[in-house]
């Protein structure tokens, strides 16, 4: 085989097999192919696409280019939750205690904040000593006590995707759906869990900034976790605005543990629920989403009394989805969900006080209240600013080796809709150098456009897509 | 300037400017931008294109990558000719001389065969003594006596080709129309000459296989050589079978000698012989090739008495062309033109009687006639298989260090239309060696094919381009 003629092959729109796919990524793995080939490789897949098969060959052997973690240690169903990225996504922090209060097992490999987008590893370590580099027998006696725990990547988890992502991100390569799904796929598959729910956001925050694109990516990621035999859905949600009112890592923990104890703002709330509901129904109904591909459009549908009418949902389905809904709720409300965050808190290294009583999360004490400039509305909000606004502060990184300021983030106080007076305050800045604040106010007030109208109001959750 | 950003600028389609087309050339030329991003780039243009002032942008950053030769101690209008390569194509040793004879000067650097094609430096060498190495004022003072001199390439001449050629050739991104009009005319530009004439050869044994592809090749080149302030042409010739009858380089260097002496194949005379009327004409009408870009589309026509009619001829420039046939044919009736291309042999050092007694060149003495399996006419010739065959006899390079045998190759006995009976024979093999005959011989037959009916006769000359 010679990687000239697969990337002619792809080059023309050819689909490649199985043989070729596996010679091509063994062999970029081991330096035998150039990185000039597969780059060239990279842009022919960027113009031409994959077919479903044909990703799934490259994620599967992606996957299999490192460790493939065994969970079998870890008893019951294994249910793993990814989000695409977002500014304010804290719902892992949210949905993952409530489904592990449900009985679902959540071993969860996390990533760290890059660019604008934070990651759940950074906010957990905004709490006092937790650990997030834990031994893997550790790791599995934590999930199988508590039915949670979250680390970060370790070991040589898809090497491969390393690789490929390291060249992606300098050949202008990144935004190929084909590329984005195997990538994010070949990590959920090597991290071993039965179950996969996908939160793909949409919106100036997100890295798909078009429904239409991030439907593509769930359908694409979702039918990977299906031709590999893992229960998998998506969902596509919101990204337009931050979720929730905290971006930054001791901000975002706190109001991650606000809304478990039941204070959460409400597009937090339903965003997490329905993700913990998700997780609770693949993870318990072993014919949840073993179906074909399919999506629903309109979730509101789904979720009121007309829930699962002609979109492929059978009465089954409808009343498991329902009552994962219920239990959901009811880990919420008893708290259930909090005290499984507070254990696994405890169980790695962090303060469990903390969880029981947020305010000791230290936040930055260099303040500054951003105000309107005139009356109005706040409409459309360039998220992905707000979440620059925030690295500016010090609660993310430019580059990997930058250290982070846990406390350093923004509050919102007004989001897309609210009606503001010139004066108000839109939201606080946070950070530990009072030299900080003025920069990123002005990013962030560059982010916030005050409108005339009352913008209209744009869906939380857009779609779902099972598989 | 970033690499990245002009990757992602031509992958989305825009246009480069000259400043980052200069940035990413230097860059790319002092080894500042690496093979992996610059493959990213070839496979973006490959599917983006280029339009016709990037071209020349980055024709001209190529041409000034390295020396730039300075032809102004040759006298009088210096006009080079280029092939984009074929089988059988000899025009160049035909063309030259006669030019030459007409007063044009003819300062030629012409490469080696690779591939199935055959290069001009090889089959002149095939006269023993010639020297295609000869230092630069050496060479001057023979195209300023006699009218004309051909080179091997030397110096340090267009490095961003050869770097870009190179990787081109392991990334599959060789056959893009601005990257292949780019990397001729970058070498042309670069080699000085005031006049350029080219002959883009379409069909089965060119590397442009199809007529539109052709055109396109033809335009982009003819409209890189206008902008660069040069006089340019180019005919669009018929590459479906191989011109003339021999193929390798002591064979073809002996069919160019008898043609100069009166007695060539038809088809050879006649592309030979319009491409020294052009390069005479360009040459010597100031104004020639000066106007807008055109195309001749029939070019029957311009040969005929309706030459020039409605595609764009003004009269003065329809009676310079045929000043030019006529002087043309006047070298060729007089021997003139192969008196040149004596002196010219002598000159650089080979032997002239070779040139006055054709014979006296050295042909393999292992010979097969392949014959005709069945009655009919010769129909559809698979111009590539017959250099293949070539090639397996000795004649050319698989890869650029091998070792040539100047009296291997084919002699065509039967070609496009001829009517054959089984048993006849199509071709003659000539090789060293009697073991490279069988498996030439069945790769030759495997490229011939008999059919009953005759074929429908295609042109010889499609079109002109002219600048």
């Amino acid at each position: 085989m010679r990687m000239y003629d697969i990337i002619e092959k792809k080059k023309r729109g050819g689909i490649l097999c199985r043989e070729e796919i596996a010679w091509m990524v063994q062999g970029f793995v081991r330096g035998n192919i150039p990185d000039y080939q597969m780059s060239a490789m990279l842009m022919a897949i960027y113009f031409q696409g994959m077919e479903d098969g044909e990703i799934t060959d490259l994620t599967l052997e992606m996957a299999h280019s490192g460790d493939m973690v065994d969970l079998s240690p870890i008893q019951g169903v294994k249910v793993d939750k990814h989000s695409t990225g977002g500014v304010g996504d804290k719902t892992t922090l949210i949905a993952g205690p409530l489904a592990a209060a449900c009985g679902v097992k959540v071993a969860k490999m996390s990533g760290r904040g890059l660019g604008h987008t934070g990651g759940t590893v950074d906010k957990l370590e905004s709490i006092p000593g937790f650990r997030t580099e834990i031994p893997r027998e550790e790791f599995f006696r934590i999930v199988n006590e508590h039915g949670i725990a979250v680390i970060g990547q370790s070991g040589n988890l898809v090497p491969a995707d390393k690789k490929l992502y390291a060249l992606r991100d300098v050949t202008a390569t990144v935004d190929s759906i084909p590329l984005i799904a195997s990538s994010i796929m070949s990590k959920k598959l090597a991290a071993g869990s039965d179950g996969i729910v996908l939160d793909v956001k949409t919106g100036s925050g997100a890295f798909m900034k078009d429904l239409a694109s991030s439907r593509r990516l769930a359908e694409k990621m979702v039918a990977i976790g299906r031709q590999a035999g893992k229960r998998c859905c998506a969902l596509i949600t919101n990204m337009d605005v931050p979720l929730g009112r905290a971006v930054g890592n001791a901000l975002e923990m706190r109001e991650a543990i606000e809304t478990l104890m039941g204070r959460g703002p409400e597009d937090l709330v339903q965003v997490s629920t329905e993700l913990a509901a998700l997780m609770v129904w693949i993870g318990s109904e072993p014919g949840g989403c073993s179906g074909k591909a399919q999506r629903t459009e309109g979730w509101a549908d789904v979720r009121g009394s007309e829930a699962g009418k002609g979109i492929g949902f059978s009465q089954a389905e409808e009343a498991g989805l329902a009552r994962a809904r219920e239990r959901v709720a009811e880990a919420l409300k008893t708290g259930a969900g909090l005290r499984v965050l507070a254990d696994m808190a405890e169980a790695q290294g962090g303060d469990p006080r903390c969880v029981w009583e947020p305010e000791r999360l230290h936040v930055g004490d260099k303040r500054l209240e951003v105000k309107a400039q005139s009356d109005g509305y706040l409409g459309h909000m360039d998220t992905e600013a707000v979440g620059i606004a925030s690295v500016l502060l010090g609660a993310g990184r430019s580059r990997k080796e930058d250290a982070l300021d846990y406390g350093a983030g923004i509050m919102l106080h007004k989001k897309y809709g609210d009606p503001v007076r010139a004066g108000e305050t839109i939201g606080v800045l946070y950070a530990s150098r009072e030299e900080l604040l003025e920069p990123a106010a002005k990013k962030f007030l560059s982010a916030c456009a005050i409108e005339k109208e009352r913008p209209e109001p744009e869906p939380l959750i857009y779609e779902m897509v099972r598989g």
